[in-house]
């Protein structure tokens, strides 16, 4: 019997890990073949955290799949950058998703599920109940992590009613107050001073292509804007050599404080002047503060993707 | 308020009109937007047969879709080559498909639901019953064609159980013997003496980007093979002028007998070896046949695939 693979994007965050072990486990309790959760990567602190107060284990972290495998399902991902390297070599039965679409394609037709709500948890859920399957203590507790982290405990934009319903519903299963514990995991998240520019940069990063242009967007969140920014000249430094290491024609770090609810940019990279365009602002020293700003993929890819038309 | 259109493939058969119908009545009913079932182009024989069978009328045809909205839903196609030709210029909010994904994106997240069974419909009638909204008997109809037709009455390899169930179940809805009214509906479609050679490349006839090549696949359903190719040279002479005039690098025209369950193929462009790879055969007179192949999407398109990668 041949096995199958589950797997979020590179870089994982805590959705992109929670929902990997959470739609596994679903898709191992409906089909004949194993069906086993992986990584593109280690967890970060705040995933780490959540899975310790779980008491489950990181997924084992692979390289490529068709080592293991011939059949991979993709959640929190699609863009083929994003997902495993040797992807094109795979068979993609499923995705499970709550982002655009864009470079993905298949040869044959497959199950796919993508909804516009804030985590690709919240859509798991709803999976779960369709197909009648009972989710166990810790797995809901996963998956309730997954959507605070991905909804910044509800307040990013990107919240929708269903997220809060599926959280709250998840947090019974899970018997945790969502408030604290969901705090306290984010939090986790925020400890950067004994960190590397260079885990700074990776920690929740993604390529898109836009345009003619390879842009990688990162994302660090954190309860002190200042803690990063005294920190800027040696993180230029790091975004330079990506860029030149890896071809990117810009990098942009999204700096989110989760108290606020607001992001400050810094952008190393050609093509600046997008960004003023994109979010009608002037950079200073590389930066811009912006407003409200808590979500890549909302407010800031999007506005993107557009300046780069 | 704006309005919200939906619509099936280019060249619409029985499913892209059938669920343009019923995916807009449902959306129509959860939404405060209005929105309105089109198509991208007149409904063949069969699909009229049904359309008057179940008293519904012919959706409305466009030539684009910014004229009447920026806000679209796509059903049974998602490959921009398919679909309305300023596809790239609106918002597509959500898409309801049966086939592989291709040449497919989008700047924002959207609804995308896609199950590999034989047709369309089959998902919307689970939509309906997520949804729990009731179907009216001609909706209901309707669905029961698209089924017929994508799974020429379940004989095709692309229909699964799911199919057949939903058929059973939407039959009982819209009153009908599914097995009687099946094959008058598809006979209705046979009816190719009087037709052009242009109208029945035409009739059923997408576009497939295959490596750096541009496929034509067209099919045509007969109870007799011979009506077809008593008209080779006639259908051999319109196919190449179809790939001069849009710059296909090969027209491929399925002709299934949907009696027998074969098809034979006729193949006029460059790059024919590659159909003699994709299906181990040896084209004779520009012809192969081959056993048991009624379908395009499950037993033509991913061999094409590739032989042209």
């Amino acid at each position: 019997m041949s096995k199958i693979l589950v797997f979020g994007h590179q870089n994982p965050d805590t959705d992109a890990i929670g929902a990997a072990i959470a739609f596994a486990y679903l898709q191992d309790a409906l089909r004949e073949e194993t069906v086993e959760a992986v990584a593109l990567g280690n967890p970060s602190e705040e995933t780490q955290y959540a899975l310790d107060h779980f008491g489950l284990k990181a997924p084992r972290v692979i390289k490529n799949a068709k080592d293991d495998t011939e059949n991979v399902m993709l959640v929190d991902h699609n863009e083929f950058q994003q997902s495993v390297s040797d992807i094109t070599d795979v068979n993609i039965l499923a995705v499970v998703d709550h982002h655009r679409i864009a470079n993905f394609e298949t040869a044959n037709p497959l199950y796919y599920r993508a909804e516009p709500v804030g985590c690709t948890s919240t859509i798991v859920l709803k999976l779960y109940k369709e197909a009648d399957v009972t989710i166990p203590k810790a797995i809901a507790g996963i998956m309730l992590s997954a959507i605070i982290s991905d909804t910044l405990l509800f307040k990013s934009p990107t919240c929708t009613p269903e997220d809060v319903a599926a959280a709250k519903e998840l947090a019974i299963l899970a018997e945790t107050d969502y408030e604290a514990y969901g705090l306290e995991m984010l939090k986790a998240g925020t400890n950067l001073s004994d960190k590397s520019a260079n885990f700074l940069l990776d920690l929740d990063a993604k390529s898109f292509p836009m345009g003619d242009k390879n842009i990688r967007i990162g994302q660090v969140n954190t309860v002190d804007l200042d803690e990063v920014f005294n920190r800027q000249a040696e993180l230029e430094a790091a975004m330079k050599e990506e860029n030149n290491k890896k071809g990117y024609d810009l990098f942009v770090l999204i700096v989110t404080n989760i108290l606020d609810s607001d992001s400050e940019l810094l952008v190393v990279g050609d093509a600046k002047e997008k960004i003023e365009t994109a979010f009608n602002t002037k950079l200073e020293n590389n930066r811009a503060l912006l407003k409200g700003v808590v979500s890549r993929k909302k407010q800031v890819v999007p506005q993107l993707t557009e300046a780069f038309a």
